[in-house]
């Protein structure tokens, strides 16, 4: 039995694209969906693992997948889905997109009448899809330099304890990240207001690499 | 010239007692805050390094420190500094307070109108004192277990670089943490969101000792 593929829907940004490396390099098989297949062909030819790869529209790679994750900036995901609407009938959804607006010159989270980024897109599903969040804290550039090991935890969130195994499970096939359950879906602003000390802790340690690992588990 | 002394309010409960004498162990003079001063004086004797530590009225502890630690739970702090108006005058006041609820079974925080309860603090006390957060998520009771070596980051905002610095000192005085500074005090919610999130993470994972590192730095 082959096993299904997990599709990344924004695959060839950078946080998309790291992703689908490093879970293609852990063996799993990926399919890049994008609005431009034909350029996103291009760019995934240049990819090390490439022949875990494949491409496809939006909706033909949720088809072939039972895992989504949608690698799209917070701002595009109300008009995905508004446009995939029906596409999704099961299987699960992660979310890894934080919502970072700068007020003032300050970062700070957009409001998010749902509560976080997690719940914006539990809200535009249907109750047959499982919805899950991670890989929200992790710096895109350093999840896409594909050579770099990992060592930080990563912390999962979901609306089940299914959907939060599963996402478990896809953070810890890649080496070197550790998954931290954190429970409900209530809990993904908490994450989200990591990534918002990360970006402040790197303006202020003039670095770009902040990242978290739990002491005392 | 003798140091000024750090006050801290509430001193006898664990986070305090914890912080007084670490902080005590690293050199400084605490005067602790107390309600009811004899009684306190009772259980500070107790305390590893109770030559260095003295008892007094909130009053006169606020009278006598340039740097009030405020180790009070979150509810009493608006009665508290309502009670003490007049009594801050200058110096840096360092909110370590998590205002944690539970709703139907979860941990949650407390919506607080001024954003976090460290703007909480700021809005309750004049303009020529500082205000700065810090201690709010390493757990009391690992603070409280004196002979137990520490090992995690402290995060601090504050609402001006030297209010950082000083509290970044405190931090960095305690052997074994760091200190993270993460900017202004409106970070203050996100750093109360760590704590949350460690709240959930002891649940899930059965420890009570959760709290955070930084990678990257």
């Amino acid at each position: 039995v082959q096993p299904r593929s997990i599709a990344i829907l924004g695959g060839t940004g950078r946080q998309g694209r790291g992703l689908a490396q490093r879970l293609a390099s852990a063996g799993y098989r990926i399919v890049v969906g994008s609005r431009n297949p034909t350029q996103a062909a291009e760019s995934v030819r240049a990819w090390r693992v490439s022949d875990r790869v494949s491409v496809a529209t939006y909706v033909d790679a949720v088809a072939r997948a039972d895992r989504v994750i949608l690698a799209l900036p917070f701002d595009a995901i109300a008009a995905t889905l508004e446009r995939l609407r029906g596409t999704f009938t099961r299987g699960l959804v992660i979310d890894v997109s934080v919502p970072v607006v700068f007020e003032a010159g300050q970062a700070a989270l957009a409001r998010v009448p749902e509560g976080s980024a997690a719940e914006h897109v539990r809200a535009r599903l249907p109750p047959e899809v499982a919805v899950a969040a991670a890989f929200k804290t992790i710096p895109a550039h350093v999840l896409d330099e594909v050579d770099r090991p990992l060592d930080c935890d990563e912390f999962v969130c979901g609306d089940s304890g299914d959907a939060r195994a599963a996402a478990v499970e896809l953070v810890e096939a890649i080496a070197g990240l550790r998954a931290i359950d954190v429970g409900p879906l209530s809990r993904a602003r908490s994450i989200e207001h990591l990534t918002l000390l990360a970006i402040g802790i790197n303006r202020r340690h003039k670095s770009q690499d902040a990242r978290f690992r739990i002491v005392g588990l």
